[in-house]
């Protein structure tokens, strides 16, 4: 949905870092769980048992603030910063399993949380591959 | 990309105000032109004659933001508030057109400012649509 | 708290648009509101009635991001776009009327409510005080 | 400036975490630093050196983000989670660093650099504090 990849490959200067479509990939699920995350604990706020779902909205809004930011920080490509990249990767991966794994609690009982968990997966994964490619 | 519209149909109470298809596809553009305008201000950054695209950054920054925020708003649909909708729709809607104008100058010559005028051009349409929707 | 007078008065060429004083002031009172909301959303999460605080804790996120995304734009002075900074300032003072309505309503039960009522009575009043000096 | 520890005082539940001083000391770092790193980054801009200002630019701009999640984060207690807090903690310590070390490089030449690097090293502290407390 977002340009991660054609603006990646727009950058005028020689990118160090990140595989590109890696990255790519990180990017646009790092912004997609951010909304999901944000539509998620707004329709846990809206749920009957909501004093149930403290912990999954919780989740929900630090996983959308940390992907959000994940997401900026990992759209530019000047001055690469290994140790700044990998550990806004590793926060992010640890929000989104986090928040994943609560959502799941209740992908049965709410397809907002169904939906949301596998937005975190996606992110968690996107960001373990990044780690992981940093060897 | 994101989940925007299968997540407005998750909501467990009776969504007030926007139609359903018009509020998807903006929360969808403001989630892609806060990713488009972050990585367009960086390119910019970049670039050889980044002095002459002083503007362009601001811009794009700026519309990083506000497009951020009014994406994170449309996406809660509890106690729905048409003035709080309503003006962060204006703010989205200039900060859009202001930064979709400047990249257009630039589009010819730096593909990141083609790709980014679109995103702001999309952006710009869908808040313009919401808000004519209002009536 | 911030350094947001300071920093003003650093800015290496001559700034266009608003009062210092007034600019320094709002800036200030953005980033205070923006985390007073956040803390308040999750106070009113954390309270047995939370079921009946879902209206306040809605307008504590949009606050929040709305505030969060006026103060960044107002820290930047350059190229000044007073398209940009009406909207943004009348979306902020809008969000900031409304959830400090919402809070004061419960700000003798709550005294998270009550701290966060003020926040926005004075990020609304310094985002109207600049609006006027628009004129 | 902001109300950090006022607002930590009224959850209504009891905290986990952290203790409260070095909490609310690390949450105003954070929201003031996010401010500082925002202006400074626009300063930077406006500078007629500003192609030899690049590395400091992004990097005023990755802080500003992830100081931005890292104080929503912290302004949260409901459900306190130790991994996503230390990880969120260790990518702005991070951030600060960098961003401080570069910032610095520049000060005695540019007085918003000074500045930025001081709010950089505060919230640096203050982030690696909090992590020491965790043991």
């Amino acid at each position: 949905m977002t340009n991660a990849g054609a603006m990646l490959d727009t950058y005028p200067k020689q990118r160090d870092g990140f595989d590109r479509d890696l990255l790519a990939e990180c990017i646009e699920a790092c912004f997609a769980c951010a909304q999901t995350c944000t539509a998620c604990a707004d329709a846990c706020l809206a749920e009957d048992m909501v004093a149930e779902l403290r912990a999954c909205i919780r989740l929900n809004l630090d996983c959308a603030d940390i992907c959000d930011s994940t997401g900026r920080v990992l759209s530019r490509q000047t001055d690469y910063n290994s140790t700044i990249s990998r550990t806004v990767l590793e926060a992010c991966r640890a929000a989104c399993r986090a928040c994943g794994d609560e959502c799941t609690e209740h992908a049965e009982m709410h397809e907002h949380c169904r939906i949301c968990a596998e937005a975190c997966r996606r992110c968690e994964q996107a960001c373990d591959a990044l780690l992981s490619s940093m060897g």
